[in-house]
């Protein structure tokens, strides 16, 4: 059970976002410049970073969320089928597994990232750009993370995760809350 | 020295916001409604839960820049004598001690968070609104001190944090960038 007051048909952050819409404005900002603006790094590749933290920081919500939003967006690359253990496959490219690395230690600590976890990323061709998002990413799920489970948010059945996923790869996030429902 | 090249008058965070404008918005904005958007609890008890975290995480900028942002907006107030070690002062009120242990405990991870946390607070009076706030204080500080040195941003010497924390007290977070420099 939550531990404030929260409308009972939305789990996870969707009912935070509903019930505080001052918070919500600038959190849904920031997903959606990160997951979804321009960048390097495609939109599939930046929700499996998403759901990769998600994973480690033990928060279902948003690890099975964005891994079916990452899924949905790969679905036509070999890529979808690194998401659940992203690091041990061997079908990522050097340059993501490399990132990938950088957003385990960020997960950890800020100060776990090492220079030499950075000049391997740019060894294997990542701009700063890239090092950049990979870090404010990996950054902002260990903020969403602790938003869902320090409140105690509802954590829903696995059966509801690939609708949603569909509808943050197709709908993102900043408009999301308004959009119909998947099917 | 940064992972990445920034603009290298501005330590911390600063840096980043100015060299990468588009998260800088909601990131700004997030910090902005947090630390001094409507909220029954007062600018100077909110960034005193950041400076807290942020000490928790390591992160020095974060922690000494927002720990003088308190000290500026509590000087006349028994608080300020608080801000270093909170949880161990006798001054601090036991419902804002309650809230600390909260946002602790979402420092070590959001699931680390007890139903009995979340009882004592509201015992102690904490609204459910003051119950949100803190849980997403303590998770966003999460995030910036992750972000601020995960990139191994600049740390400025002691000096710099008074007028800093001047500045963010008088001016907030989202017209920062722009203002005049604190003498």
């Amino acid at each position: 059970m939550p531990h404030i007051d929260l409308p009972s048909e939305a789990p996870g952050i969707l009912g935070l976002l509903i019930k505080y819409p001052a918070t919500a404005k600038p959190l849904t900002e920031l997903a959606q410049v990160l997951l979804r603006g321009s960048s390097p790094l495609s939109p599939g590749e930046r929700e499996i970073i998403a759901a990769y933290v998600s994973k480690l920081n033990g928060c279902k919500f948003c690890a099975g969320s964005h891994g079916a939003a990452a899924k949905h967006l790969l679905k036509d690359s070999p890529l979808a089928e690194v998401i659940d253990d992203p690091l041990k496959s061997e079908r990522i490219t050097p340059k993501l597994k490399a990132l990938l690395s950088i957003a385990e230690s960020v997960q950890k600590g800020g100060r776990s990232v090492t220079e030499d976890q950075a000049a391997q990323a740019r060894k294997q061709g990542a701009t700063a750009e890239e090092i950049h998002i990979v870090v404010l990413i990996a950054a902002a799920f260990c903020m969403f993370n602790r938003y869902v489970d320090g409140l105690a948010t509802v954590i829903p059945p696995d059966s509801d995760y690939p609708p949603m996923g569909q509808v943050m790869a197709e709908q993102g996030y900043v408009r999301q809350r308004n959009a119909p429902k998947a099917k």
